[in-house]
């Protein structure tokens, strides 16, 4: 369709403050924070900012009828091309539909459109002694559509899981327009096991099934204390070893995160005055839970890791934790400025392996990267085996380009080979998709079929997942 | 196919031993726990005993292209007919193929066959200090398969959510005898959100998409210390309260069990020397953590308990905990005998509401049952607003069955009219089935194209769930 007919017709179904056609404005839509995105910009046709489920009904009704491609996005902060039109079409930025519909205290759940960011629901919720425990790296932008449809995590998964066992329940506008609601139609209960699990198919699906217009999900009491520990280590195999022997213990810690000795580097020369000890790793526990348990567990965590660390730290008050904790928190920055005339690319950054062989995946990625001749730096959540790579290469330079995109290739098959996958978190989107035949197998058919079954004229964020 | 042409073909398949054709041995698999089948038996055609994945696959195949029902089967402690050829067919009974095929203590992981015995599993878990955490009432006989199949929890969802989160991957023949592996072919992480999320889906489908013949799960470790406290009410709309007030003041329990009056005098009957006091309700809060965790939380739940609670009392010594405990544990027992003559049946027994509606659903129950002239015991899991409801009746009196089965069904309308659901943990199976539109719209439509989509022959244990 002709980009004025387009417009005309988008207008007419939802007013014109609520659609952009101009290329100007369309050019903001072609990317997302993904290398391939800055490498391939994909731009979408039009863009329309849905307020409403029938808003999103009468745009899905009108593409399903015209055969023009729809693309669910959130707030743009996905790493994997996820929410771009790679092949063209509507773009759905459901970002401005942010409303926190009910918090129903007593049943400790939330109702939410998808556009509400995760930092913000989690501000309302501690109102009422409640949280969301998901706690992506990017919570103050990223929408809880978002997750969703990444089943992102984060910080936390270690004890709290996904995004996934919270959402209880979706409104879903399907391929062909119809509205459905998972979980029950009329259901505000926590257990439902009543008919095939659309809730869970829907949750990390990345928009390739639906577009999600309305998220019940369950929220915990927010723990009242909580406690870091800062563990030293001059040997990079004692880091997964000592969170091993942590689990070992019986402690469940909320986060477990680790630097590599790249990572100590970056944040270092980034700043100097965190002073991180020059050491082969550094892990960070973050206990949570009521005072006296979280005092117990981090005697037990000093305890455990001082057999194997140089040093161990344990802080609770707020000012030391964030001390702790701010070495981990500028990593992401300090991997960008690791080279003067170098970019921090987001490709290869989010593979998953088993606990047991992190430090065999980091030295692999380290091997990897001297080959290639790529700079890189790594930390992540060691406490479920969610390892982040951060490549830093000049992408002006051609062939930095070249050879980086071989150095991620061959991350996402490590990661295959380490019994791990190739993202832990961030979602497949279009820049894993090569490899779903060589993680799945012959699941890939299945995935197809319920594609297929949903969305048969395939108009719903095509060229993603598989 | 007739009998001896099957029996024939199966034994070419798997030798002899592993194959049931006789009547009198085929009547036992005429039945679950569920009232329905011992109203309306269904035997099937054959029963098979596989022992591989390569034995499944044989009976599949050969059924797909025989055109033959397929029932999956675990321990039969299902209370919805789930594991019954209610339309004729092959079981395959799963529970004597019980192998632990690996613990993998590192990665917090153990991958078992689906005849695993949920209680066995956990007893080979704890001497590496892990524990698989939900927590069925039929723990003792019920296998992990069931529990995948149905998406088991029981008492301690609350903290610990229901099966489906710990399951990482499955292997599932699927109904034509494709084998696939889901969440990732060699995986061995603990995240992954490569693809549609098949593990999911599976989780809770009642083997009508397929049969689990591997399953791998994570583990968390296991708590060192437990507490539990009882707490009775002068005033049923009190115990909801207290449980709410209990999150509000930060605390998550393992477990937050309710016997109503029904269920106090029914123990009390039943076992005069547990005397339970004489009260409108008495919950029971299991607490679990480490050893300052739980005396704190305990400590947390007297006092708040105690502002609604006529009597609260905290027990940490495993002597008192089981006494207190007691009454919960009989329940099910003394259901049967609150009438000579009579029988407890399992039929509207598992329905789920949301917790601020738990006092009013126990009222309406109550009401239900006097103007039908039934019975009931209720009791249940009141942390999630799972209820359990036990209508006791003597089924060899035709008018009871009747009533009961009118009952039954405003049950199961009620908890829907209560924003809940037929069916918290149980499944929908044969007996549910009449309310899947209800509960759910349009979404069963979704549901019905993943069946046509994976199953297009209807072999996969027909007549369940929608």
């Amino acid at each position: 369709m002709e980009t004025s007919k387009l417009k005309q017709e988008l207008v007419k179904l939802l007013g014109k403050d609520k659609v952009l056609t101009e290329d100007l404005d369309l050019m903001y839509y072609s990317y997302d924070s993904s290398f391939l995105t800055k490498l391939e910009p994909s731009q979408p046709n039009a863009v329309v900012f849905p307020k409403s489920t029938e808003d999103v009904q009468k745009v899905v009704e009108f593409a399903y009828a015209n055969q023009i491609n729809i693309v669910p996005r959130g707030a743009g902060t996905g790493e994997t091309g996820g929410c771009i039109a790679v092949q063209g079409g509507i773009v759905l930025d459901l970002s401005t539909w942010n409303e926190i519909i009910e918090i129903d205290v007593k049943n400790m759940q939330v109702i939410v459109s998808p556009g509400v960011i995760h930092a913000e629901l989690n501000n309302e919720l501690a109102k009422h002694n409640l949280f969301f425990p998901p706690d992506p790296g990017s919570s103050m932008m990223c929408t809880v559509g978002g997750m969703v449809a990444n089943n992102a995590s984060g910080l936390r998964a270690v004890k709290y899981w996904a995004t996934e066992p919270y959402i209880l329940g979706l409104e879903v506008v399907m391929p062909n327009g119809d509205v459905i609601i998972t979980g029950g139609m009329k259901a505000r209960c926590i257990k439902n096991v009543s008919g095939i699990n659309l809730t869970k198919l829907m949750v990390g699906s990345e928009g390739i099934l639906g577009v999600v217009t309305r998220i019940r999900l369950r929220c915990f009491p927010k723990p009242k204390a909580r406690g870091i520990a800062m563990a030293v280590f001059d040997n990079l195999d004692d880091a997964p070893e000592a969170v091993m022997d942590v689990y070992q213990a019986g402690i469940l810690p909320s986060g477990i995160e680790i630097l590599d000795s790249s990572a100590i580097k970056a944040v270092n020369d980034f700043k100097p005055e965190i002073k991180l000890p020059d050491a082969e790793a550094i892990l960070l526990f973050e206990v949570d839970g009521n005072p006296p348990s979280v005092e117990y567990e981090g005697q037990v965590i000093r305890e455990v890791t001082g057999q194997r660390a140089r040093s161990v730290e344990w802080a609770t008050e707020p000012k030391r934790m964030a001390e702790l904790w701010e070495g981990r928190s500028v990593t992401a920055a300090a991997s960008a400025r690791v080279r003067p005339d170098g970019s921090r690319i987001f490709a290869g950054e989010d593979i998953s392996v088993p606990i047991s062989r992190v430090a065999d995946t980091l030295r692999a990625l380290r091997d990897l990267a001297d080959q290639h001749g790529i700079q890189i730096v790594n930390y992540g959540h060691i406490g479920d085996g969610n390892v982040h790579t951060a490549p830093v290469i000049n992408p002006e330079i051609p062939e930095e380009v070249e050879k980086v995109i071989k150095f991620v290739d061959e991350v996402h098959l490590l990661a295959i080979e380490m019994n791990g996958s190739t993202t832990g978190e961030h979602g497949v989107g279009a820049v894993r998709r090569p490899y779903a035949e060589l993680e799945h197998g012959k699941a890939v058919e299945y995935m197809r079929k319920i594609k297929a079954a949903f969305d048969p004229a395939g108009i719903m964020n095509p060229g993603k997942v598989f």
